[in-house]
C-alpha cells in the first residue's frame, strides 16, 4: 500500500497544544498508513503556515511559532485554506473556545475532520450539536471528542459503543472533575477526618489544581458540560449545560466579589455550610462527594453534592481521579467502570492523539 | 456517499456466536455507512451459505441452521469461498478452536478481515502472533479482538491507544477470570469470613460459572492466555502461556483422577491448604485473590495468589467482576482501571461487534 499524505492544522499550543504537538511529532515517524504532515499551527496572535502546504518542521517550533511575523488568519481565512488544500484535512482544535466551537458545522461541511478536547462544541445549545454531526454525516468528514470528557479516559468511545452495538444504558454515574475529586478526597477523606472546606480549596489553589478563579471550578458547570456531553450521546435530547438542576458550591453572598483572591479570603466564614454537609454524612456512615448522574429512563440529569457508603468505589477515589460508572441492561447490577487521570496536559493530548490515529485510520 | 456492500461470515454460532448473530442482525438495519450481507454461518457440522453470495436471512436462522443438509466444508475450502467474494469480507470467529486460529494468516494474507474473541491465536506460539500480524500489514486486512480479554470491556482497545499514542506501559494487574474473581469475591470476602473453599467452587460449578470441569478454570491457564495476549501488546515478547509462571490451584493429588465429579468430591480433602493462605491474609489485615500481573521493565509475567488490602481496589471488586490496572508513565502513581463483567454472551459478543463496526468504518 501506498502511504497517503493527510494534512494535520493545529489550534492552540498551551498546555495540552504543546503535549499534542510532542505526541504529534513522536506519531508521525511511527505512523506508517499515512504520511501525516503538519500545515498549520496556532496560538494567540501568532500563526505558521505555507500558503503551498509546504509541512513544517517540528524543530523548535514553539520558538519558531513564538517569534512568527506571519500575519494571523481570522477563522473563516483558515477554513478557506484548509478546504483548498489538496489532500484531506484534520483540524486539531486545543483551544477552549466557543467561537472556533461554532464554526465546526462549517469546517466539517467542507470535508475536514476534527479532532478536540474542547467542551464547548458539544455541550453548548442542542442545535449546534445537531449541525455539527448533520454537517460530518453529509461530507463524510470524521468529529472525535474522546478528551472533552475525562480527558484520555476511554469514556466517550466507552459510551459510544455500548450505544452503537446496541446495549441500553440506565443510568451513567461519576466524579468527573479532577479538581472536585480532588477537593473532597482531602476534605471528606474515607479514613481521617480531613480539613476545613476552605483550608482545602486553598491548598488546592496553591497546587494548581483550580482554574485561576476557584469559583469557576466550584459553580458546576464543567461538570454540567461533561453530563450534557454523555446524556446526549445515551440520547437524551438535553438543551444546555444549565437546562438542568447544577448545585454549585460557591456562598450565594462570593458570587459577586470581584476576585478569587477576594473570594478565598472570606471562604472561610462559610466553612460551616460545608462542615455540616460533612458531618450529615459521618452520621450515616458515608462520605459526601461532588457527583454528576443521568437517569436514562427518567430523563434526569443532575450535578451537585452526594452521600456514599465508604465502601463505594466513588468515595473511595484517590487524588484528582476521575470515575465514571455505566449501568446497561446488558453489565445488569454491576456497572462497568472506568477510572483514573481525568485531567492534565499529557492525558488529555493522549486523547487527542488517540482520536487523531481514529481518523487516520478511517481516512487512510 | 453509496453504501458499500461488506459480507461477513459467522464460524460458530454456540452462546456467544448465538448473541453475536442477534446482535448483527439489529446493526445491519442500523448501520448506514455500508450494507452489511451475512454469506455463511457455520456451527459444528453444520453450514449455512449461497455458493452465489446471496444474503441470509436472519428470520428463524438457527433453526435453518440445524436444519440445513448444504455439505460441511473444510476450513480451506471455507478460506477459499470467502477468497473469492466480489467484496471485501469480515470473517467473525465465535469459536475457541486451535484450528481455526491457526489458520488466520493465510485467512488475513488473502485480504479476509478477522473479528474474533478466539483466545487461542493471540496467546498461542509467538510465531502465530508475528505471523498474523505480518499478514494482516501485507494485506491490509484488518484483525480485531477485543473479546479475548475481559469480554466487551475496553481492555484491548486501551492498551492499544496507550501504547499507539506513545506512552509507557509500566505494569499491568487485576482480576481476569470472571470465575476466579467470583470464588475469591465469596472465599476471603472483605466483611465476614466466606465459606469453604471446596464449598465455593462447588457452589461456582452450580451456579454456571465455571467450565463443566472446574479444573479448566483453576489451573490458572485462561488467566495465563489473556496475560499473554496483553504482554505482547506491551511489548514483550512472550513465547507461550506455559512460559512464565503460572499457580494452579488443582492439588497434585487430583491433577490426574478422571472427572470434574471425582474432583469436586475429594477437594474437600484439601480444603486445609488454602484455608492456611486466607488465614495467613487475614493476619496481615488483607484478604487473597487471584490476579495476574505483568512488569514490563522487568519483562516478567506471573499469576497466581496474591494479598491485598481490603480497601484495594482487586480486593473489593464483586460479583464476577474483572478488574484491570493500566500503571503507565503518563498516568503516574494512578493507574488507569477498567471494571465491570469480563464473561457472559452478550457482554462478550458486544466486544466482537464493537470491533465489527470498528473495522466496517475503516473498510467503507
Amino acid at each position: 500500500m501506498v502511504a497517503k499524505e493527510i494534512y494535520v492544522a493545529v489550534i492552540g499550543a498551551g498546555g495540552v497544544g504543546k503535549c499534542f504537538l510532542s505526541q504529534l511529532e513522536a506519531l508521525s515517524q511511527r505512523f506508517t498508513s499515512s504520511k501525516i504532515s503538519l500545515i498549520f499551527v496556532s496560538r494567540s496572535k501568532k500563526v505558521l503556515y505555507s500558503p503551498k502546504y509546504t509541512p513544517l518542521s517540528y524543530s523548535n517550533l514553539s520558538n519558531t511559532l513564538a517569534d512568527s511575523t506571519q500575519e494571523p488568519l481570522s477563522l473563516p481565512k483558515i477554513i478557506e485554506y484548509l478546504a483548498a488544500a489538496p489532500a484531506k484535512v484534520v483540524l486539531v482544535d486545543n483551544t477552549s473556545s466557543q467561537d472556533v466551537a461554532d464554526a465546526y458545522p462549517q469546517v466539517l461541511s467542507k470535508g475536514i475532520s476534527i479532532v478536540t478536547p474542547n467542551k464547548k462544541a458539544f455541550s453548548g445549545s442542542y442545535k449546534l450539536w445537531q449541525d455539527i454531526f448533520s454537517a460530518a454525516s453529509s461530507s463524510g468528514a470524521k468529529v472525535y471528542h474522546e478528551s472533552s470528557v475525562g480527558a484520555g479516559l476511554p469514556v466517550i468511545s466507552t459510551l459510544k459503543e455500548l450505544v452503537d452495538t446496541g446495549d441500553s444504558v440506565t443510568k451513567i454515574e461519576g466524579v468527573f472533575s479532577g479538581t472536585m475529586s480532588f477537593l473532597f478526597n482531602s476534605f471528606a477523606p474515607t479514613e481521617g477526618s480531613g480539613g476545613k472546606w476552605s483550608s482545602e480549596v486553598a491548598k488546592a489553589k496553591e497546587l494548581g489544581y483550580t482554574e485561576p478563579d476557584p469559583r469557576d471550578d466550584l459553580n458546576g458547570l464543567d461538570v454540567a458540560r461533561k453530563l450534557t456531553i454523555l446524556a446526549r450521546l445515551a440520547g437524551l435530547e438535553v438543551e444546555s449545560p444549565t437546562s438542568f438542576p447544577v448545585q454549585s458550591l460557591i456562598p450565594k453572598e462570593l458570587e459577586s466579589v470581584s476576585s478569587g483572591e477576594e473570594f478565598l479570603q472570606k471562604l472561610p466564614e462559610f466553612d460551616s455550610q460545608m462542615e455540616e454537609t460533612k458531618v450529615a454524612a459521618e452520621k450515616e456512615g458515608k462520605v459526601v462527594r461532588f457527583v454528576g448522574s443521568i437517569d436514562v429512563a427518567k430523563k434526569e440529569v443532575k450535578v451537585g453534592l452526594e452521600k456514599f457508603d465508604k465502601s463505594h468505589p466513588i468515595a473511595a477515589l484517590k487524588g484528582s481521579d476521575n470515575i465514571i460508572s455505566f449501568y446497561t441492561k446488558r453489565y445488569g447490577s454491576n456497572p462497568l467502570i472506568i477510572q483514573g487521570a481525568g485531567a492534565g496536559g499529557d492525558v488529555t493530548a493522549m486523547g487527542v492523539t488517540g482520536d487523531l490515529i481514529k481518523v487516520l485510520e478511517r481516512l487512510s
